[in-house]
Order: structure tokens, then C-alpha cells, then sequence
């Protein structure tokens, strides 16, 4: 755009590249940051310069850990049941999950879900690592947290089959209607799976 | 949140602060970032560590400025009207009119609007420097664009007595029914003006 410094303007071309942020909200993110007086700049500059370097994968899970750890604080964490290991696609789904404080069992991390359609098959994810895991004996419940649809259920699947001859019970997410939705503006999966899946 | 590095608790905190961003956008922020390949957390990184630094504020207008420059593109472009001035209260408005590329005048950005509750009053604002600019004999027309509401009215009524004994016409953006607006949806307020106002 015109008329803005070249800093301005730079600055709001890389935060529209962030997911879910426009041109728009990008610009007034800058001009906040523009008339704030407390740092906040600064706090995001800092954070984020070091953020790759002092920001690893578990040598466990794969979920986020300090770079100068091995073990993330959940898989290091006596509190928590190492018997049961949650198995998700993404970093943010441990987020996700830890924030909304239902469980309290370990994770593995897949980083991402089988999608032949983007050439991602099962040896680009932790599958193997995860099978590994399970083999060493302690674990006795899978939770298999793929996202609903094609390539997360095509995940499961492949992950069910290749525990199927270890001695652990292998279960998934409920489906069915989410807690405050309307039937009028559910779609036919959901349904079938909610009056499928009835109780 | 438990369960994750402190730089990426730290960083979360950070990006939540900012206006429309709550802790689950910041959270998903933080993880895209971690994950991209494209350098985008060191090029916002870079841009917001100089941004203040790099960035003031025009001389005449009180718009952004590169901080080695007094006069910003717009006050210094031999092609914009140098006899419109359409004020406004916050640098971002500056931005919202330039990309609907409807205007082709001067801006005056006031850096706030009147508001007795919140502390601020006319001194607080541009409003003498903008006295100033069009005693100076060059602009014709004053287009007051301060927000509709309590305290942009306020603003407008004010800087319209300011310059009422100057030769100088001073106009305000029409009010009405906002385009793709459903009039049952409407308030009382917008109703009243696109009655009174109609054409």
C-alpha cells in the first residue's frame, strides 16, 4: 500500500502471512503495536528470534520441549498415567487437550496425518516410533485423537492395524453431535454417527 | 499452561495481548510459527524489533512516517488535493481510507477523540496543529471523520467551533445505512439518520 513506511508496510505483509490473519488485521495489529507503550514489541521481537532455537521435539512424544531437555514435562511428569498415551496429529492438539484438562496420560505426537493426495504416507509420520513405544510393555491404552475425516480416520486405521498383535486396547474419540449444536444444522456425518453411535 | 517450554508460554502471553487475539489464536500462532520453514518468525521478529525505532510521525499530518523523513508520502505527493483535509482519530484510519482508494486529499490524524471519562481532552489531540494548518490559508475544505458516536460527535462538534470564523468548509461523512446492511437489523440510531438524512 501506499503512502505507509517501508517498515510498516513489510512488517504487515509477515503477519499476513500468519494463518487466519488478513490484511486488514494485520494492519491494525501493527498500528497497536505502533502506539503501545509497553513493550509488547519487544516481548513478541524477543520471543519469537529465539523461538526455533530454544524450542525441540520430545525424544518421547514429539511434542513441544525445551531445547535443553529430552523429555517434554508431561512425559517426564510421575503425575501423570503412563499407561494411557493420546495419539494426535499436531503440537497444538496436546494444547488443545491439556487446556480443556480431561486427561491426564501421555501423548504422542504424529506431525501430521496420511494424505496421499500431499505425498505424506505412514513413514513421514512417528507411527513407527509410536509401535516402538507401545512394544516396550508399559502402555496399556491407546488413544487414537486423529481429527475427524479422510486423513485423520485413514491415520487411525493404519495405526489400528499395526497394533492390533500387540497386547494393548486401542480406542478412539466419541462421535456425535457437539455439546451445544443444533440438530437443524448438523451434517449427514455427524448424524449418522450420533444416532449410529447412540446411547 | 503446564506441559509446554516457558519460551512457548512466554510467547503465547505475548500474542494474546494483542486486540482480537485470545489465548487459543495466540497458542495456534505460536505452534504455525514453530513449524513453518519459511523464515517468517525471523522476518516478524526483525520487523517489530526496528519498528518504533524506524517509524514516527509526520510533521504535518501526525501520520506514519520513516523515521529519517519530516513530511510522510501523502504531504509530500505533488498529485494528492493540498486542499482537502479529512481528519481522523487514529493512524489506522488513514490506512482503512487509502486501500478503499476513494479519497485523493491530505489526512490529519488527531490521535484520539475527546473523552471527559477517560481523561482526554482537546489539548491531548492534534486539534491546535490542525487550527494552524488551515489558518494557513491553503486548504479549502476540512472533512471531519472521527468515528460516529459519543465521543468522535464530540471531537467533531468541537474542532467544527475551532474553525467555524475561518474561510474554510468544513463537512462530515454521511451517516446511514451501511451498503448490504439489512434494515431489520438496524439500530435506532443509524435509522433516525438515514430517515433525516434521506435523498
Amino acid at each position: 500500500m501506499n503512502g505507509l513506511p517501508q517498515q510498516v508496510q513489510d512488517l504487515i505483509s509477515a503477519f499476513s502471512c500468519l494463518p487466519g490473519v488478513g490484511e486488514k488485521t494485520a494492519s491494525r495489529l501493527v498500528v497497536y503495536l505502533l502506539g503501545d507503550d509497553s513493550g509488547l514489541a519487544a516481548r513478541i521481537s524477543a520471543g519469537l528470534s529465539s523461538l526455533k532455537s530454544k524450542t525441540g521435539w520430545c525424544q518421547v512424544c514429539y511434542g513441544l520441549v525445551s531445547v535443553d531437555r529430552d523429555l517434554c514435562e508431561i512425559c517426564g511428569s510421575p503425575k501423570r498415567d503412563h499407561t494411557q498415551v493420546c495419539v494426535v496429529s499436531r503440537p497444538m492438539d496436546v494444547i488443545v487437550l491439556e487446556r480443556a484438562g480431561i486427561y491426564n496420560g501421555l501423548y504422542h505426537v504424529l506431525h501430521g496425518s496420511i494424505s496421499p493426495v500431499d505425498g505424506i504416507n505412514q513413514e513421514d509420520l512417528k507411527i513407527d516410533e509410536l509401535v516402538q513405544r507401545v512394544k516396550r510393555g508399559i502402555i496399556r491404552e491407546v488413544i487414537l485423537a486423529t481429527s475427524p475425516g479422510l486423513e485423520g480416520d485413514t491415520t487411525a486405521l493404519f495405526i489400528d492395524e499395526q497394533l492390533a498383535r500387540l497386547d494393548v486396547r486401542v480406542t478412539r474419540l466419541a462421535r456425535g453431535l457437539p455439546v451445544g449444536a443444533d440438530l437443524e444444522y448438523a451434517d449427514f456425518g455427524t448424524l449418522h454417527r450420533a444416532m449410529t453411535g447412540r446411547s
